[in-house]
């Protein structure tokens, strides 16, 4: 994204780049079939959960002024508009924890003025989302979302784990409470006695940390060893809107021994209540409010204005980060001026406006990730199973799976038909042929694992289109009318669940596993590099990344302490922003430029590229070089199921092989990487190292590259 | 064992055997230093918490004529006098549960008699002890544990697996109890209100799993990333017994909110109140129980004494399994002896008798393998550091760890000294020597990673000694005087312990990773064989396996069905005694004898072993052999920290790799390797095939075995 400041041309760039690919992005939705679902549903419980409970919080905190009707209506109404007009629409909308505190300090401040009350406190909201829209129009006619691209993986790293702490803070805050007596509750119901409520907190315990256990185990179902393939497909997919129902059903158990309200459920009036839709027609009411009030909200309009500005690029950011290797082009600015639009609309209509959310956002990329994943296998598998059938040769299977991968590949206008993936496949299966030893003889299931070949040849890709949005957000509206059966979700499950989305967003953030790598005892380091890890595990000395992370914690310790601060505690996305002029000018004086490449690397600092073809090159190398005996290397790109990319450096440290340890202990000791790449390293990353004649420490026989079928780009 | 059944020569045999060594049991015990407190905490903790919560039951169903006191007092003391002179020092003596229902039936039986009355009951006891002592005498005396050695794996196993479902069985149960107003109590009081008792329950469920979880984990505490090696090595020593404190601590956090009585806690009188010693003196009345119930006392001694002759030598041989690689004799018939006069004894002072118990001595073998793998490790790392320093070549640090291991060996009289593992290890130097390349050239410790080298090199040996029988013995006996601690543990974290014996006890039970097997998903299954595993999974077909597994689990679940038949229930061990005629004469006629070798290897069908030495053999082979450049094969005996021994087939399966696949797929189909040894496995497992000249479909480029340091034995 060029960085421009020319008033509209950041809304044209991303019109014109969206609307190139508007047509596939129902076409590509509607190809994927009933696989859509999956995603969807997942999405719809991770963005409907949370809105539902920020109902409740604002139904508590508004005397019944708003309630999850409003914020579900929202939510569902800008998701809706915004998946079919949106720019990006990987980007998930919703109403959030920031603009629940808003709203709650804007109804304290207006239930106290006489001439506003609790009556005119919707109308009022209206003239605040009036002015927010105003200023998000400015920010993106002004191309304001330009600098986003200065915010580093620093800061969005930072800001998703400080999202995941308040997600768990809540859930504790949330357990905590189900040990009290609720607000607004006749303490006199016989609930309410302090046996039942220790009976209450107990059982809350019990289900959420049921649902949180079950719910983590369920995503790693794909990997399990028992069950069929397709059931463990199930469950991967559907399995944590799975555990919800059933632990609702659980929590139905005992209803014969305890008290109505044990455990505490969801609380919401119903959408047909009488009363529960005085807030739609508002707009009546907008002129009645007194003219210093209206020019007063542009006073929260601003500090809203900004928290958007910031949350709805960042998620979009989040969503859209390099790893997933998207084909189809951003939408920051026009994204922000229909947010705007949306903001009015939410203000006239009386209920809370949506933004970009965060971690719904990422997480509804990596699950279409999965869902690529799947779809693309599935195709080759077919076509390598048709083919083996004919008797084909692995040279003519891989013809045939390079044909249908060519097709599976989403023919955009604008680009050159997809030449990255298949070249990548192309070079790969010289690769296999030549080291399988015979490309012509007949191959069958037997001697050849396809699905597991399969697996470890495809690129992380994305199934971008506009369907799964859609659907997730009409099944947020179709809640709405479902409130009756939402009532019967015990809290405690939803506590739960907001852990599970904290826990979710946790692996893939670099930030976090550099927090555990400072946890790691050093013998176990080892570990960290026979699974699957960041370049610069192996690139940056130890104290380097131990300094980055520790300045980086203690950022994050005081963002999260703002967070503590009343009212004005919203603004922490202030100090997160300050992050990039700190990451630009600050962090450079106190690190080398080459480990904050690694650590964060930001465009701005990036050598052009490199036109050197690694996957061409080791192809050579596997066809000339002999391996080592001992000691092997395997390095890549490796897809994980989740959807991250990182590399793999598979050492086995077995009693023989007493060289690798070498490495590892020289990537453990900043003495003998201090400041420079490994050479190893670096040609494997296939960097043109000027280091690289000058030294080289590592004999051959401490182990070749193999040849990686997927070894661009590190 | 030899199989004889002339009067004395067992018991003689057994003293023999186990006076040579007896002097070394106690120094050896003693050399081990502090370490040996260890095992000694983890055994007495799984012998103490069953033993308290039998007694609790027996307190229950004798109106508190027995409680905890006494079969604490009994495990104790048997346990103490067992350690000090009896044969078997890894065998763990406690009061068992089939002893508690054996009591309980017998006081139904005694109070509903005028002329003998809950007050002669103990009497009474005593003169069933007598019978049961002198049966078995006669079975000591008469050889009957000489065909312990026809109770094959199938057998054992299944017993175990039985044990740990009724352990399992037991926690279930006592967590339901803990919803329920439990006997004996006012139900009036406040804590048997119904909101209260379900408080309770829902405490019993947060605390019971909180411990299994917890406790599970610290097990693995050694293979953690985080914390240093000594905290981890602390955690996995000592986690459970913490655990134990750390959740009875817990439970105290809400004692303001909650009535006194919730959670549950253990209940026993203290030794000290009055009444609580009564038993001691019961000898004075024996002679006072009528004649005709003197001589009906034989009928419960019988069952008693089938029982006691069954689960103490099973316990015994179970902890004597092949897998220990145990050094000292095994002494089947001296105990039996000894355990007859213990029985005595404990009738005569009024307490119930105490037998060897499952899973407690197989427990205590293992715990203490892990303990004498740790010094041997320390002892080698501290040896191969300190040659290192002085520049030697990795032939001198080898050549001083040989001497250090020689060293260490235990000095046994009878045998010639400790050839084996010493043959190992020089064999493994000399072929790591070669493989490395250079064996002159100084090594330090960043080209050698020495604990590691260590780990893989080290064969399972156990720490045979009688010290940590004789202080968890004593610290049972602590435990009566700790009574007033013990009362403050919660029952719910004893039926979490309960639930954690039994899941302890699983892994290393080959009939449990069978059934696991059969659960797994065809496709998954070569994820076993990525892991440590036993032989079986390779050689013998899949539907074989299943079939055998399937008839296992049937009998098995007959058993578990017969110990729900009331007091003939006790008698399920007949049933699995008649499993020995049914290995030996039946099961040959369904499966093949090569298949049930593997299966369920018996003694009395083992070929003669040959004098093959796989170890030379392979090491020839690592030095000619040109290994492949992808399949690589690593195969060898690999020790585990818990002291099982599995062959460990690591097969790479990258995407350049299709050949090895083909080798997966021949051992799950039956097709390819039904009723053979698959050539390469029997080449592998040092047998000589004949079918290896016949067939050899994989060429050498599919992977050469690697010089296996631990070759021997399949």
């Amino acid at each position: 994204m060029e960085e421009t400041f020319v008033p509209f041309r950041g809304i044209k760039n991303d019109l014109n780049g969206r609307l190139m690919c508007y047509k596939q992005d129902w076409t590509g939705g509607f190809k994927a079939g009933f696989r859509i679902l999956a995603p969807t549903t997942y999405i719809f419980f991770a963005s409907a959960i949370p809105v539902i409970s920020f109902g409740e919080q604002l139904d508590r905190s508004t005397d019944g002024v708003l309630t999850a009707v409003q914020t579900l209506a929202s939510t569902a109404l800008c998701g809706i508009i915004h998946s079919i007009i949106g720019g990006q629409p990987l980007l998930i909308l919703g109403v959030a924890e920031p603009t629940v505190i808003m709203y709650t300090f804007m109804f304290k401040f207006a239930k106290d003025r006489p001439d506003l009350g609790s009556k005119l406190f919707l109308a009022w909201t209206g003239w605040v989302c009036v002015w927010t829209a105003i200023l998000l129009f400015l920010l993106a006619v002004l191309g304001a979302c330009s600098i986003i691209n200065r915010f580093t993986r620093i800061a969005g790293e930072l800001f998703g784990l400080l999202i995941a702490m308040l997600f768990m803070q809540e859930a504790i805050k949330g357990l905590v409470e189900e040990f009290r007596i609720p607000e607004r509750e006749n303490p006199n119901s016989i609930e309410f006695q302090p046996s039942w409520r220790f009976s209450n907190g107990m059982f809350a315990l019990v289900l959420s940390f049921a649902l949180l256990l079950t719910a983590l185990r369920s995503r790693k179902a794909r990997s399990w060893r028992y069950g069929s393939g397709s059931l463990r497909g199930f469950i991967a997919d559907y399995g944590v809107p799975l555990m919800v129902v059933v632990w609702t059903a659980i929590s139905y158990l005992p209803a014969r021994s305890v008290p109505k309200g044990i455990p505490r459920r969801l609380f919401s009036p119903n959408p047909w209540s009488p009363g529960a839709y005085e807030n739609w027609t508002v707009i009546k009411d907008m002129l009645n409010v007194p003219v210093l009030y209206i020019i007063g909200a542009f006073i929260p309009a601003t500090m809203i204005a900004v928290l958007y500005y910031f949350d709805h690029s960042v998620a979009s950011q989040l969503a859209q980060q390099k790893e997933f290797n998207l084909r189809k082009p951003p939408s920051f600015h026009y994204d922000l001026l229909l947010l705007g639009f949306m903001v009015i609309l939410c203000g006239l209509i009386g209920i809370p406006p949506s933004n970009g959310v965060i971690p719904q956002s990422p997480m509804h990329t990596k699950s279409l990730a999965t869902l690529k994943h799947q779809l693309l296998r599935n195709r080759l598998v077919a076509t390598a199973r048709k083919c083996m059938r004919n008797n084909a040769s692995l040279g003519q299977v891989y013809g045939s799976m390079q044909e249908a991968y060519q097709q599976m590949q989403t023919p955009l206008i604008y680009q050159e038909p997809s030449a990255r993936g298949l070249k990548e496949l192309k070079d790969s299966t010289i690769q296999m042929a030549s080291s399988t030893g015979n490309i012509n003889a007949p191959v069958d299931e037997s001697t050849f694992d396809v699905e597991k070949e399969i697996d470890d040849l495809l690129p992380v890709e994305v199934k971008e289109q506009r369907l799964s949005n859609l659907l997730q957000a009409m099944m947020v509206g179709g809640c709405v009318a479902a409130m009756p059966f939402l009532k019967k979700i015990p809290t405690s499950v939803l506590w739960g669940y907001f852990a599970f989305m904290a826990i979710e967003s946790l692996p893939g953030n670099q930030f976090w596993e550099r927090i555990l790598l400072l946890f790691t005892a050093p013998s176990r380091r080892y570990k960290v590099l026979e699974e699957y890890h960041a370049t610069f595990v192996e690139t940056v000395p130890f104290k380097t990344i131990a300094i980055f992370t520790i300045f980086q914690t203690a950022y994050l310790l005081v963002c999260f302490g703002i967070t503590w601060v009343p009212i004005a505690g919203v603004l922490f996305p202030l100090m997160i922003m300050l992050l990039v002029p700190v990451r630009q000018y600050i962090l450079p004086k106190f690190f080398k430029a080459a480990h904050l490449q690694d650590l964060d690397a930001a465009e701005y600092e990036e050598a052009p590229a490199l036109s050197f073809n690694l996957a061409t090159q080791d192809g050579e190398m596997g066809r000339t070089a002999s391996f080592a005996d001992d000691g092997e290397i395997l390095d890549g790109i490796v897809t994980r199921s989740r959807g991250e990319i990182r590399r793999m450096c598979s050492l086995k440290l077995t009693s023989c092989t007493a060289t690798p340890s070498k490495e590892f202990r020289s990537l453990q000791s900043p003495r003998l990487s201090d400041g420079v790449h490994s050479p190893r390293i670096s040609e494997l990353r296939g960097e043109q190292s000027p280091r690289l004649g000058g030294r080289g420490p590592f004999s051959p026989r401490t182990g070749e590259p193999r040849p990686s079928n997927l070894g661009k780009g590190g």
